[in-house]
């Protein structure tokens, strides 16, 4: 039986780069640079509830960090450093390699370096923590949206709720639409660039994690603002389109895992957020407005108001 | 059926009194002292690997938070804020009000503010990431100790283990000896205010939270040094004093569950730490010395060397 020490120095233990000290003390030592602020995350990944447990390891190692990493690029924050909590029914080289594998091409992507964490025997659980470092006041909050603001999306929305849809059995999808859509819901792209680089742009951001219409609602509701969604400026995921419009506009309102960002900003930055775009390689779409009525509403392409139910927008996911 | 954000606003959101950003936003943001670096340690406890799955949830609540605040301890570093992330089988708020209360009341003695975290449905899976502060340089590191250094621990050991060989019935104990046991393991106290004392006096510092002789073997090997320890001179717990001498030396030297401080210092600071230990009302006792020689040996009062089973020094324990 490998032994958590063998196990941490076998897949986890890399040679520090940037922290002021990494694994193997009590704690690991970050120096924050001068002037900044330390942005901290942390999602849990249990068998069962986030994933299904046959899941790809090395997709797993992905998607674990690249959650944490998109709360980064919600805040405007630039990666540092992560530590990881991982609880395995056996040590199991076969998965922790893959797994272990996916992370740190992610990380390294990003410069951001494992600094510490525990491993434990028990029911598989990945929980990862992540620090980012954002120049004091520059963070991208959730409770800074305006009166007037557009609502901007980045990518698109959908393709990952389709995917659970397929591998649920709840639609019948054929395999290269599966397959497809599948990539989003397994391996997100965190938007990390773009988050920083609409820092000093953006009034407002959050990343989309439970669905765009529950996400904006948290924006709404620390801002104390409404806001108006013209649903069909809404960019679907490719997989999506030949998919019935309503169960279309319910999986890119309230399908979650896609991982884009969700942000405002005034009328007058237009021209500076498409350069963001631009210099970013990051598609984005203004899909709404934020207005001082409280609520979210809905309208389509010909300004007629579209009912949603109240609260979810997602009829099928129960988690 | 109660949801996550019912759960975080119920039981974990209180008032923000240090963080520049606390809970409710993609990221928490934390503004360091000038000078100061960031300590950060991660420990995840798993319902039957680290305790059996009846435990009190106060006792739990406090005890998760205790033993990171032990390794904050351990560095000399001051507690600031920690994340929560608790996978629960179900919501249950007759289980989460006492759990949550003994974690604040805990958190409140070290003015450690929770900014955020996660909460998901799974086994239950408690992972706290605690920070602490302390000036550039001044951590207590486990590869720093010196030739010729005093070893010292604090407290007394064995108690904890004691206790977990009465309730799996490795042992009987009478109930009264049982319950002082279990109140060392299930409700310990993290050596913070010792571990700040001992800034700029002792060499090196680790918590004792596997056992003694194993968590000193890791100052030795990180230090590239040797040490012996005096069995007959280890402080041990007041409910280990009628068992037979061999399994007294094997809790203290192996059990686990202490979290006491082992650090090693000068004997020119000799004074310097009966200070600290004083001004903290911390008891320390002197138990060894650091040698050049790689490896522990064990010695008892009379200087005879004392075998050991190599590796560990816990026959029962198999975690």
């Amino acid at each position: 039986m490998i032994s958590e020490f063998d196990l941490i120095a076998q897949f986890f233990t890399r040679p520090t780069r940037r922290a002021s000290l990494g694994i193997g003390d009590d704690c690991a030592l970050l120096t924050p640079s001068l002037g900044h602020q330390i942005a901290i995350s942390c999602d849990m990944l249990v068998a069962g509830t986030h994933f299904f447990s046959d899941t790809d390891p090395r997709d797993l190692g992905h998607k674990s960090l690249a959650v944490n990493l998109s709360d980064l690029a919600a805040m405007g924050a630039k990666p540092i450093a992560f530590t990881l909590a991982l609880a395995l029914p056996a040590p199991d080289a076969a998965w922790l390699r893959p797994f272990s594998e996916g992370m740190f091409a992610l990380a390294d992507q990003h410069d951001c370096e494992l600094i510490g964490g525990d491993t434990t025997r028990g029911p598989l659980n990945i929980c990862i923590t992540v620090f980012g470092e954002v120049a004091a006041g520059q963070a991208l909050r959730r409770d800074h949206a305006q009166m007037g603001d557009d609502i901007w999306v980045s990518g698109t929305l959908g393709d990952a709720r389709l995917a659970l849809a397929g591998m649920r059995n709840e639609l019948k999808l054929d395999p290269h639409t599966l397959s497809k859509a599948a990539a989003r819901l397994h391996s997100p792209s965190p938007r990390v660039a773009l988050g920083l680089a609409l820092r000093g742009i953006a009034h407002a951001a959050i990343d989309i994690s439970d669905g765009l219409a529950g996400d904006l609602k948290h924006i709404l509701e620390r801002s104390r603002l409404g806001a108006t969604i013209e649903v069909d400026a809404l960019p679907a995921g490719a997989m999506l389109s030949s998919q019935p419009m309503e169960l279309r506009r319910q999986f890119i309102l309230g399908g979650g895992d896609d991982y884009e960002l969700c942000f405002t900003a005034p009328p007058s930055s237009r021209a500076a957020i498409l350069d963001a775009a631009n210099s970013t390689g990051t598609p984005v779409t203004r899909v709404g407005m934020i207005e001082q009525l409280p609520g979210l509403r809905l309208i389509d392409s010909m300004g007629s108001q579209v009912a949603s139910s109240s609260g979810s927008f997602d009829h099928f996911l129960t988690k």
